[in-house]
């Protein structure tokens, strides 16, 4: 999925992700690279069991070494998140306690909201194999989880980085249904070029003695012409059509239906059985 | 993260996923972890170039066994597509031609809609190095793509599925922000509840003279109540801090501030500052 435009402007803003305890650098260095496609940089680590720099976490992050460079590490989580205003913890299981639970969207929101609003925010992240405790999960303000299969929910720490990441992108949209780009722009062709569409087409049918019985003609040429304007064709796609309607009613075959075409030939249609 | 709970249904309902000529089993592994977090389980490959089984699929998944299990392999994408109505292609660069171009929110409601109709559908995901070919995205129907930071966009083949997988689960809840579990049911506390905090406080509070000068009472006094009342209390919670009033109103000290409590007394709260 490489689509990297390096003349882009870096986006780094955003909560920080804060990682209590990882042991594995693969799953840091992956964190790092789905904060990276979202636009978070700023990433600590608490007592990460294998120390740090660790060079199985650079491997992972895929060139996301602006946030691999960045990592701050701390001893305790408090220390983590004593300059922040606003945390969230995640958790996969329910927990006895008071903390509004949030999904990823609102909290997303949330986040969003105090980042415009000038605040520190933050989200935690628990171990691979146990994730927060509950003293930990205390110290946060709200707590956010994935909607998953309860039957199978076993998301790890850089997938659900990764969702969170992404919804923190989408806050940022206006319309959760934009996109980075659009297809080709298109005008729907004119009616004029539709009937033009029509008229080549019936006539070569015509010929062909297509619609038969002639009392029946009617019919099939509203089913033909429903056919054809169920979809609004743009002028390009008109041209392309009636480029394909006249190969088929002046050409006549090079080679007999069923046969392989010959060499020179190929650039032919292999099939003209469009006209049923 | 692990949260599952082998008593609940397990979800196996919705498109259909297509990785085009995968090359790292560890990837379809994590492909099929990620479909498995989210209640999908139909997993096509075309041509994979380890071949299929493949061991190191079956470690990645994480017990997605059911979903390994059931994978099947194609020599082409058309046989892997043939019996689906409607497919997305998954890209992050931008193509030449006609196709609509969706976010995956909107692809997901449309993937739902599809699926509610009763209809096959499919998400084609490219290699890993290079995506899915122009002949293979003209195969779709649609374009999906991925609202990442256009100066690092490097999402994976499992990334790429997680988050389609995500909103393909999120595009079947009434709203986006149910969560599966809630906070403990909380009934705000009765406005006499609240009253009796407020007077046993300043009453505690008069006790030491805080109120000072006297004329000033008034407005400490509402300061102080809508401190206490902005966010509104539990009758657990109001309980909760009346006992620590009592504790600070009628206990003194076992020991000078600042000293480490010996250790006979450590239950007793170390620091009675809340006065001020």
């Amino acid at each position: 999925m490489a689509g990297t435009n390096s003349e882009r402007q870096l986006l780094t803003e955003g909560p920080v992700i804060i990682l209590v305890e990882p042991q594995m650098g693969e799953n840091i260095g992956m964190v790092a690279r789905a904060m990276a496609n979202f636009g978070l940089s700023v990433l600590r680590l608490v007592n990460p069991r294998d120390g740090w720099p660790n060079e199985k976490a650079q491997a992972a992050a895929s060139k996301a070494d602006h946030v691999i460079e960045g990592t701050k590490v701390y001893d305790t989580l408090e220390q983590a998140i004593a300059d922040l205003n606003f945390v969230y913890a995640t958790t996969a299981r329910e927990r006895d306690g008071f903390k509004p639970v949030r999904s990823p969207v609102v909290a997303a929101q949330t986040l969003r909201a105090k980042f415009q609003a000038g605040e520190g925010s933050g989200i935690l992240f628990g171990r691979e194999r146990w994730g927060l405790t509950n003293e930990e999960v205390a110290l946060a303000d709200e707590i956010v989880t994935f909607p998953v299969n309860p039957a199978f929910a076993s998301l790890n720490i850089a997938q659900a980085v990764l969702l969170m990441s992404y919804e923190w992108m989408k806050s940022g949209m206006e319309d959760v249904g934009s996109v980075p780009f659009q297809a080709m722009s298109q005008t729907q062709s004119t009616k004029e070029q539709l009937f033009g569409l029509y008229d080549q087409l019936e006539e070569a049918l015509d010929a062909r003695n297509y619609f038969h019985p002639p009392a029946k003609k009617p019919k099939m040429v509203d089913n033909l012409r429903a056919v054809l304007s169920r979809r609004a064709f743009t002028e390009q796609e008109i041209s392309v059509l009636r480029g394909v309607i006249s190969s088929l009613d002046r050409f006549s075959r090079k080679y007999p239906r069923g046969r392989r075409p010959p060499v020179d030939v190929k650039e032919q249609s292999e099939d003209d059985s469009s006209a049923e």
